[in-house]
């Protein structure tokens, strides 16, 4: 299916919507598409977090395939690779629904490798399949102010611009089926050395007597300055590890790029380190945590407490 | 001399101000001064470094003392620690020929522990000293953007606020002697984590098949963003390793936070990483480059060939 005939541009008169995992993302992301005027089916696993949207105007579905059966185009949200493995390529799962000539569009943060894999059973059906991973977390999905990385068919791309303006302010074509989740990993390696710098950094603030938020006017603004920094440093110093992306999740995510950047030979160290302090994170029982709790984890094994 | 007690503003029709270290910051933040109006008598250790400054109106000297001896207010920019010492405690150095009452102002990145050895020799002679580190880099110092970091007598901070406002858009007073050095180890932290992981990132988006400037689109403006990311992985990618910070002086810089680190019990192994690579770049002859050439150890360590 990779190639250049055009498709026509969706739109909520002639284009039917479905939508797999309606958790904190996918909710937010749904009631735009429903805003919009999409015509929007949808399935999540507990059955109670679709309520919202339906009473939206979402049509609520026993499975995917039953969503799919009735969707031109079918998102997926979901939490980890066997979730999306299960809803797109299983028994009941959206492929075994959707018409030749549909398409299925992955934003789970996923393994590349799944990607290629889906896209090359969809083809097998006559199916399109994209994968979009997205950054952004909480707040961007409600804002639809996300990131969202696309690897797959350039057509399907092109024909989906509007959905990617409903849902986002940063939306990039990355190449074949695979490179949306490439592109994921690379932003989630970003992220991983950002958090274990900008934690190492207010520990020792903190530990050499500084005022940690005179520091963080100090260090915000030049070259040290991150998004990370601005946005979760605050959290960190009043005490809030409420989570805006949860501490399982970048472990996950950690995880696919470490066996990612395995398969292609490479050795990142600063990858590993952050993977194991996130993984003593979770050990410590912080799992539903937000990653800014990383701190507390640094501080345990610094034999110090961390008094916010 | 710590105390609340009102210090004049510096003005340059009664204060006369002098600058040991003539590089390439410490020239353009005197030419800021010089332009204001300010009488700036200059030292340097390569005395022809010193030619444009004099062009301009300073008056060049034969030692820092004899800087001293003309000057209300002495500023230094020098390389390492141990010049800092030379040329504010040494014979012939600042100290040995200020007035009492005289300001002594270090911005070389030093050791926390030399702040508060020269504050106190300082001190015994009624001289005030601060440490007032910066961030920003050659372009920071140039256009007059630093990041100004400030240790010491408060209300010398105070009186200085005119030559804070030449030289930078952000100052704040940090605390007592050594602070602002403190803050400038935390600053370097943070800097030596991202460059750590905007390395592996680019690296891993290489090898994966992806074109590093459409994936740099999709991974800066969100939560991966950073001003490293921004300003130095263009460089990194038009295969740019011009030093806007040197690779010598992040070293020096990232050994002293390890040390200070050490003193206060905390391991921090980000950091130890971030040092290492950058060791590892300094053996491959690389110490006169620019930071972003991180990117040639990581690749080497890989046995991948960094082709931009």
């Amino acid at each position: 299916m990779q190639g250049k005939q055009k498709m026509e541009l969706v739109h909520p008169e002639t284009t039917r919507l479905g939508w797999i995992g309606t958790g904190v993302m996918g909710r937010s992301m749904c009631s735009h598409l429903l805003k919009a005027g999409f015509r929007l089916a949808i399935y999540n696993r507990s059955p109670e977090k679709m309520n919202d949207l339906i009473h939206s105007g979402a049509v609520g579905c026993a499975s995917p395939m039953d969503v799919a059966k009735q969707s031109d185009v079918v998102f997926s949200m979901v939490g980890y690779p066997t979730d999306v493995e299960e809803v797109l390529l299983g028994e009941k799962g959206v492929l075994a629904g959707l018409r030749s000539g549909g398409v299925m569009v992955d934003m789970t943060t996923s393994r590349p490798g799944l990607a290629v894999r889906i896209a090359e059973a969809a083809a097998s059906k006559s199916v399109v399949a994209l994968d979009a991973p997205v950054s952004g977390g909480d707040i961007g999905a409600r804002e639809a102010r996300l990131s969202i990385m696309v690897g797959g068919d350039q057509a399907a791309y092109e024909a989906l611009m509007p959905i990617w303006k409903l849902l986002g302010t940063t939306f990039v074509y990355q190449g074949p089926a695979g490179s949306g989740q490439h592109t994921k990993v690379v932003n989630q390696i970003l992220i991983g050395a950002s958090m274990v710098g900008l934690c190492e950094a207010m520990l020792y603030a903190k530990q050499s007597g500084l005022n940690p938020e005179l520091v963080l006017k100090s260090v915000s603004t030049g070259a040290a300055g991150s998004w990370s920094l601005s946005n979760l440093t605050p959290r960190i110093l009043r005490g809030d590890f409420a989570p805006g992306f949860f501490v399982d999740h970048i472990v996950k995510d950690l995880g696919i790029a470490i066996e990612e950047a395995e398969k292609l030979g490479l050795q990142l160290p600063g990858l590993e380190h952050a993977k194991k302090m996130y993984e003593y994170l979770q050990s410590l029982d912080y799992g539903s945590s937000g990653t800014q709790a990383l701190i507390l984890a640094l501080a345990r094994l610094n034999n110090v407490e961390w008094i916010h």
